[in-house]
């Protein structure tokens, strides 16, 4: 059996009507396990971030790996996106794609650009995996060097449209936060209609689900993982959440 | 006892003479514990890079927190750099400065600029731990963003400039590859004599010892962190070669 893309992955969920991903930002593998099994007939990909884990020292390394094994084991159409935000020197950049990709078995990663296409080359040379660059972030404070302006343009919009020619193996996203909506139109505009959107950032950090659906959707309506953690892990019930967002994101889509 | 801040050790460090910092890109403990055992008393610092721990899985994270507390234990007074380059937006930076500093007990960490000061806060909240902002990266490709002009100024520069901005609890350094001197001066210029500059890049990635001294060093002769890591650890005699590097920079600093 050929492995699947994560683009094959994330545009059949998409084809199915699913934009929401759950963000697994807890470390304990069976409080995982139960919101995923609640949640996964719902959702177009899972993103544990890397961090939540790393608190939780060698357990918690264990538990990353059980829970995107558990995914890839059970519910294999549905992509996990590592959200690790990683990036350094390309000799060294080879062993965290090992790690996501090979150890881990993750679908795809989130990175920093800030040492460019050279650096990042190991996990652009994996074919099968995205590789989600952070274009504008969705913390308060984004704007500090991301709206620097390059020739009269904001740094991020410069960094999506570098991150466009990196883009030869197809298998390049975008991260763009919900909670800058008009940014988020603008970045679609630059990178068009092939290119994901990982848009965090909705739920507990306050973005607008249907600005943040109209702003980021491609010409077919679709191109959005629209990612929500906090908000919906410890909520008292997670699948109605789950499946609130799902219907306000469907809702969106039909105007 | 106090611990001692991150800033105390390098500073003491530097007033014996040492500059050297051996980076242990390598996940074996054994053998980064020979490293150690045979240049603690050449070296200001020890630098391990988290992917190469991390590309061997849960071994890697054992080796990793082996090697730290390791030197910690019997070396107490040389600083730990854990090269992770993390950054993520406040709430996840949490995790990551609790993996470093509690978990591992590093004494600083690399951090990426892209989000800016406010989601780097809980790094910075570490008084006692060093905060180390890449600004010059030593890769080939790193021109691709950070030379880029902001206002006729390229944007390491400006990086550089936001980060003496950052500095209230006065544990910021910043890192600026060896490969390339001029921009090293440049960065030295704009921060000043007391801010540390974690420079890696000499040895297997080819920077000049003597042009990197030149370039990187405060009125005091000092304030110089010169990281090597494969060139050292693999090399036939590693206590020999750091001798050499450290040597290097004694007599560089003559002229």
């Amino acid at each position: 059996m050929t492995k699947l893309t994560f683009l094959t992955k994330i545009s059949q969920k998409w084809a199915e009507g699913k934009f929401v991903c759950v963000g697994l930002d807890q470390a304990d593998f069976k409080f995982n396990k139960l919101i995923v099994d609640q949640t996964f007939d719902l959702v177009c990909a899972y993103k544990p971030n890397s961090a939540f884990y790393e608190a939780a020292g060698l357990i918690g390394r264990k538990s990353l790996e059980q829970i995107i094994k558990y995914i890839q084991k059970n519910y294999p159409q549905i992509p996990v996106i590592l959200d690790a935000k990683r990036a350094d020197i390309g000799n060294t950049n080879e062993g965290y794609a090992k790690e996501a990709f090979d150890n881990l078995g993750a679908d795809a990663i989130t990175v920093h650009p800030y040492l460019g296409k050279e650096a990042i080359q190991p996990f652009l040379e994996r074919k099968g995996k995205g590789v989600l660059v952070l274009v504008r972030t969705s913390n308060p404070g984004a704007q500090e060097f991301q709206d620097l302006l390059v020739c009269g343009k904001p740094l991020y919009q410069v960094v999506a449209e570098h991150v466009m020619t990196w883009n030869t193996n197809g298998n390049v996203g975008v991260v763009v936060g919900a909670t800058y909506p008009e940014e988020l139109k603008i970045v679609r505009g630059i990178i068009g209609d092939d290119v994901p959107i990982l848009i965090p950032g909705v739920g507990a950090q306050g973005g607008n689900v249907e600005k943040t659906v109209l702003a980021g959707v491609n010409n077919r309506g679709q191109g959005i993982i629209v990612s929500s953690s906090r908000a919906i892990i410890f909520a008292p019930n997670p699948r109605k959440t789950t499946l609130k967002l799902h219907q306000e994101i469907v809702d969106s889509l039909k105007r």
